[in-house]
């Protein structure tokens, strides 16, 4: 008879494989769904996976609250909009004091950080947790971000490490802070997702495109690429995906996809807060208006009918490419680094971004070699805003940085978008001037507003002589 | 004996001016302010105007409604933060059906559209009215941007087209929507202002730094750019601010001013909304990163200390960076209007963008000739998310796209950042392209999501071979 230590809400797609999981690794589960349908799918599936002893269904909310030892720990895997604050005011009073419930969806943090304190008025923990990985990481081993009690990580943590993703031996898994830090770090890891996926998309198109090769060369290419520094689940996927042909036609799979990008809302997500705590997050920023962009289908083929589409061939070697993106490859993650940075400042959190990396390493989309570097890095000490300054980067942006110059004037020259790879760039050469262009905006704001200004050898003398 | 047409509350710099501009326009005008020491300060310097006469001053805010006849007229001109929701706590209760409210600060429009929901259930009218022109243009003749009430508009045209700006005879002060639109207008105005101070900015950097030009000689080329198809206010300071010595120091006047550029929030607030809605406002958001970076100055320096500071001669003509700045402009001001419609729908605000333009033409910080062409084609029927389609525009494109190719090319090459001038050359080849990147973006998205993907040919086929 089981003997369940958690309950899952919500047996869709991520929350069915996250409870298989669980059970898979010898943890008694309690199971249950808003609706009937998706309990009676899940028996199956458990029996087929020999998991039945470990699993208790319960028909609704109630019972499967009934079913948990307390302190409870009731793991939710439902839409985190309406759906979940509909769940948390039925189950807050069936819950008893100490209990937790666990959202482990894709939630905006600010709604986190209201339902966490929205429960801890009831004496109750909220969790948030991100889960990175899509249905197979859930099933196998995703990479989950922790932001929550330490009362609550404490009963959690037996069930979270054995079902988490390994790298080597380290589950990647971690309590990365309190309330939203979780949904927080998920958010900010969808965000360099969306820029790493964006900028190999343009890669590929400078490969296809400029140098004229298949789509089978560039698999080869990126396939190479993935053997070095690069190496990372989203570069080893795109190979993989570009070597097939489309069984409805022929060519291609990709030349059969339309290219219009979905988006469901981090990437966006993770633009704005960057914003908002003073940063900017501009590769980011790239990869969301580079998928905004590609909705927009009919304007594009009535710019291009007026000024046309054509670009020219690319004077680039698969070298410099291969260069440039792991040089803004580490951009990226600068850029995601510092926004955790100032989130953690603002938000009291404390956040280890060594930790983050560990956590990052296996499991999740953004996976990649690199990320072994960057943990060292902020182990030995690197500051939160400059990830780039590492000395085990030096040699990437020696080579890279030159690389990517050529890279980008290149693409500029022949025609082609990066908005993300350009952004890198763009970020770089801002980095390293002492000096930049803020003083002509500054003496534009004090000419027309009297906004004033602080000048560079700290006279006090805060107006143009424009006033005088 | 004044007679009070309209009651200005709050007497600092920008509603002093306003108030000075209304009674010298021979509008009888009440004032007041939260402290009595505005007020003050206020008597002699409407004396010193002759405008006494026309002046009441009421000691408080009781004594300011009082003074107004109905249906009353009180534009605030206090932060539209915290102070203006607690005058309006206070004002509620001694107004009457139909008296109307006007917030002249720079609200975010969600607050404004709040407050107008607000007053609505009191039966009062809330205007939200965006003014651009700094001091001088409150004083003098600013652009105002109007939302609100049909009903406030027909009250308060007659007081707001004598104190605006004129263009030709045109007053450029507008009814553009109900509740937020101006405001949100005014916001957008605001981070058009951001990327066009920061792609003269950049030019500049370019002029001196790239090409060896003195900040006199500078001054002289812009001076010349304004005379044509640039002549814009932003264009014409910039020169004007080149051309002072310090009066503190030797050498030009902008060399001593601390590249730390400020911000009050309007630039990231049109970013954010424009990702809220869906579109992404590249350029401004590389001018709202520019600022942001522009605070880092000791993370500038280790970085040019580690990696190196220097930039290469540019290889660009003065011509093309003039061309260039032309076709980044028309392209700033369509992501603008981008981000209008955008608005437009969402709130159901019917914006008329030839209005927005023709409200632009004079008075506000980005008043530009250009800003001509823009009326005349939305008249002429473009539609709002295409300005640059607009024929209107063709030479300027056919002459500047090659030009700006070849500035951000040569920029690129010689290490100097373009945030601004280089993400309006990403969204131009971006839209260019009747078939993007985002084919490889969704094949990645499907393969470790199964998140679908539309085929070019239309058959229902939404997902990767991968996945059989």
């Amino acid at each position: 008879m089981a003997d369940p230590k958690i309950g899952v809400y919500g047996l869709g797609t991520m929350g069915s494989a996250l409870a298989l999981n669980m059970a898979e690794k010898g943890i008694d589960i309690a199971v249950s769904n808003v609706t009937p349908d998706l309990i009676e799918a899940f028996v199956p599936r458990a029996e087929a996976d020999g998991l039945t002893d470990r699993v208790t269904t319960a028909p609704d909310l109630a019972a499967l609250v009934q079913a948990l030892p307390r302190p409870r720990l009731l793991l939710a895997m439902i839409p985190s909009t309406g759906p979940i604050d509909e769940m948390l005011g039925q189950v807050i009073p069936m819950l008893d004091e100490g209990d937790t419930v666990i959202d482990a969806g894709n939630a905006d943090f600010h709604d986190t950080r209201r339902r966490a304190v929205q429960l801890a008025e009831h004496g109750l923990n909220f969790v948030g947790l991100g889960v990175s990985g899509g249905e197979a990481g859930a099933r196998k081993g995703p990479s989950m971000m922790f932001g929550g009690a330490q009362a609550s990580w404490d009963g959690l943590k037996p069930i979270l490490e054995p079902i988490a993703a390994r790298f080597g031996d380290a589950p990647c898994v971690a309590r990365l802070g309190p309330d939203g830090a979780g949904h927080f770090v998920k958010t900010v890891h969808n965000g360099i997702e969306y820029a790493d996926m964006q900028m190999i998309a343009e890669t590929t198109d400078l490969l296809r495109g400029g140098l004229g090769m298949s789509a089978e060369k560039v698999a080869d290419v990126l396939e190479h690429w993935n053997d070095g520094a690069l190496g990372s689940y989203l570069v080893e996927i795109t190979a993989e995906v570009l070597r097939y042909a489309d069984p409805h036609g022929s060519g291609p799979m990709v030349d059969a996809i339309l290219d219009k990008a979905g988006q469901k809302g981090t990437g966006r997500w993770t633009a704005i807060e960057a914003v908002t705590l003073g940063q900017s997050a501009t590769m980011i920023e790239g990869a969301v208006a580079a998928r905004a962009w590609s909705s927009e289908k009919p304007l594009r083929e009535a710019t291009g009918a007026a000024f046309g589409s054509a670009r020219l061939n690319l004077a680039v070697e698969p070298d410099d490419l291969e260069a440039a993106l792991l040089a803004a490859r580490v951009i990226e993650y600068a850029q995601g680094f510092r926004i955790l940075e100032a989130a953690s400042k603002e938000y009291d959190w404390s956040l280890d971004h060594a930790a983050i990396a560990e956590t990052w390493r296996a499991g999740c989309i953004i996976r990649a070699k690199m990320l072994g570097d960057i943990a060292t890095a902020f182990h030995e000490g690197i500051a939160a805003d400059r990830l780039f300054l590492a000395p085990a980067f030096a040699d990437v942006f020696a080579v890279g940085i030159p690389a990517l110059r050529r890279v980008v004037a290149a693409a500029v020259t022949a025609g082609y978008p990066l908005p993300v790879l350009s952004a890198a760039l763009g970020f770089w050469d801002t980095m390293r001037q002492p000096s930049g262009t803020a003083n002509v905006i500054q003496a534009q704001r004090d000419f027309f507003g009297y906004h004033g200004f602080d000048r560079v050898d700290g006279k006090d003398a805060r107006h143009g002589p424009w006033w005088d």
